[in-house]
């Protein structure tokens, strides 16, 4: 890979002298409400469509072939391709979707006016991650504005539902939207992160038997096998109780079996996350009376979070899960004829791990241009996941890299100006690194 | 107590005589379909009113005094009163609410039909417990038809919403509708129940501190306290698991501890038949959010059933359960600042412990009276509750007696057309017996 540094010099002149474009279009989208309406549906801040209105005649002037397509209903993702070589091919990729608001009362500044005080761009959204798509933009811009022209394709992609599982990116990738590489700029204040660790969402239905609770003497105590026996309950919120205790001793010898040397020690957690005890499996997977507790409960189901290393993969994973409820439920004679089910990607949610090599040209470069123009980055894993691995799953090299702020999912949310710019720096010059000069 | 054996002959031989008038008031209430509303709100079924409105004027033609009010919201209940002594003072009892049908399709009559096949009666209600109040009415009609006057204040209850927790009965009792002792005539199959366990709805709500799943790590491995610590999470989902387990052995030492002599051993039980998991504790005091589980859970609510002996009391057993939570409370860093809230009566939910004596006056009546026109009785306790709870607990000497029968709270409820004209024979001699003659 040339040096390119004297180009790189020009294009990063251009983001410099566009700063106030840049920030003007971070806040302009800042502007327009674009919550997830899995979260909270209100056409009025459903906004994700008129996000992508805004953006699309910018990547057309700026030479893009673009498109667009519902990824969900009324949910477009905008996808910009400059043409070039695939050996060098790259994605530029972030969302557009923001979390609620959540109370105005804890908010100082209007959530969606993205005011500028001291430095910083404030709203929901302006760190997660409009400020991180705005400088994708701005990078491509100024790249164009230098009179460059990259060898490898270009892609930007502004996709849509990150924050409720990705289907946004995750339809993008089934459409065949890839490239060799892709850079996901969320907020990682100015580090590089190479990896992420997989994630599955997981029900497991644990099943009893109901019967009066008047009679749970009869399903805890030895009793007759007389032939007036009632059959005797089975309590499932029991069950699930010692399967919680169960999952954490699994959860304990997996985190300490393995590390990754990016990530925390023992991030390869289980996080229950959600249970629902109580009567009569619905068609929903749901148990249907949970005003009772005068019938001994014969569902109980369990929402598991479950994250595993980046060098591991879904199907062991899973394997590995499944067999152990298995041996669970022989140490039980009930559960033995009556295992636990389990679904996998509850929800359709479901996240590949993504394990780019540090010593990735693209990561190399990021780290190298990230130190030229400021702070000197580390190199690091993300113990959250984000589209990155969608990406990933479909075996692109993915890594994540973008602005700082603050505030995000939370209130107050903001994002520091000066990262920003200095962000389309960082990624102009990476572009022409990865992508190559013709 | 004077032998009125030839009094109560005749008597019996009235109830003999008019035995299909008997069955035809079991029939007619059965015919109008009193499904609690609770369970299932639907004015075409939940014609309580109307089984009053059939049953006022046959009291009245009997010589009651009667009075209808409203226990709840349009759904009256029913007193029936003759004059007499307090001293021999006697509430016959019986509830006319029915719970729902379920699956017509596990019905082969029609549930509101009356149909009377090979001595059974059949439809929802007819042995819990229509048959039980038509029996008492009858008893009473057939002393009035002998002519008798009796020296106690005779009252009949004809009450609401016995299925879902006994408002009914508790609003009489509220009412000062007392005696010094009261029959309750829910299906016995002839024995004589002298004693139930009291019962506790109570709610136990576990906090926890939420955070992001990807931080689970920060929750549950040690970690350097430096200022870029994040706030640990507290997974409330899984303490309650381990509540769950110190309950079970609160249970078995209690089980262990004492039993009383007319109830199986280790009845005292303790039933969690409600669990929500999730996060944020709404008004309603429940978790507003259950579909997420990339939230580190902060509250779990357990509903529990708790059964205790005739002999205990509720304050004493509800003392006994806050020390016990308290002192698990202390046993955990987090719950010794956060310990779980313990809310009684949930749902208004209470029934008192009855502990009446098996050599009590009305109870040994009853077992001589079943003996000389049928199968010798047994004197047994009862391991649910019913309304006799309710008056038990404002000091009134209560006792369960009533007919045969099965299918309650099932498919093809039906009561044995013999035991309802047994039954009125038998509560016919001990009200004899019981209140005297003047």
């Amino acid at each position: 890979m040339p040096d390119n540094q004297t180009i790189i010099d020009a294009v990063q002149a251009e983001i410099e002298t566009d700063r106030d474009w840049l920030i003007g279009l971070t806040r302009d989208m800042v502007r327009i409400p674009s919550v997830n309406p899995k979260f909270e549906p209100n056409p009025a801040i459903n906004r994700e469509a008129d996000v992508q209105a805004l953006l699309e005649p910018i990547l057309k002037q700026d030479g893009f072939r673009t498109e667009q397509w519902d990824a969900l209903p009324g949910r477009p993702n905008l996808v910009g391709e400059w043409a070039g070589d695939e050996s060098r091919s790259l994605i530029l990729c972030g969302h557009i979707d923001v979390v609620p608001v959540g109370a105005m009362k804890d908010w100082s500044v209007d959530p969606f006016g993205g005011e500028i005080t001291n430095g910083r761009l404030y709203g929901r959204g302006a760190v997660d991650m409009k400020g991180g798509v705005a400088a994708c933009i701005a990078a491509a811009r100024a790249i164009r504005k230098a009179g460059i022209t990259l060898q490898g394709r270009l892609a930007i992609h502004s996709v849509v539902d990150e924050e409720a599982g990705g289907f946004g990116a995750m339809d993008a990738v089934k459409k065949g939207k890839l490239a060799k590489a892709v850079l996901v700029a969320e907020p990682t204040w100015g580090d590089v992160l190479p990896v992420e660790g997989g994630l599955e969402w997981a029900r497991v239905t644990i099943r009893g038997r109901n019967a009066h609770s008047a009679l749970r003497y009869n399903e805890i105590y030895p009793q007759r096998h007389d032939k007036d026996r009632l059959e005797p309950g089975v309590n499932a919120i029991e069950i699930a109780a010692r399967f919680i205790a169960a999952v954490r001793q699994y959860e304990l010898d997996r985190t300490r079996a393995k590390s990754h040397p990016l990530l925390p020690l023992g991030m390869n957690t289980i996080n229950i996350g959600v249970m629902h005890g109580g009567t009569g499996l619905g068609e929903h997977g749901l148990p249907t009376v949970m005003t009772n507790p005068a019938i001994i409960p014969d569902v109980a189901v369990l929402d598991l979070d479950m994250k595993f290393l980046p060098d591991e993969n879904s199907a062991d994973y899973r394997r590995d899960f499944e067999a152990f409820v298995h041996h669970f439920a022989q140490t039980d004679a009930w559960l033995r004829d009556n295992p636990p089910a389990i679904q996998w990607e509850l929800g359709g949610l479901h996240f590949p791990p993504m394990n780019t090599p540090v010593d990735h040209p693209l990561v190399r470069s990021l780290m190298k241009r990230k130190a030229m123009v400021g702070k000197a980055p580390q190199a690091r894993g993300f113990v959250a996941v984000c589209d990155a691995a969608h990406y990933a799953g479909a075996g692109v090299d993915g890594v994540i890299f973008g602005p700082s702020g603050d505030g995000f999912h939370g209130s107050d949310e903001y994002v520091e100006v000066e990262s920003v710019v200095e962000t389309a720096k960082v990624i102009a010059a990476s572009v022409i690194d990865w992508c190559g000069i013709r």
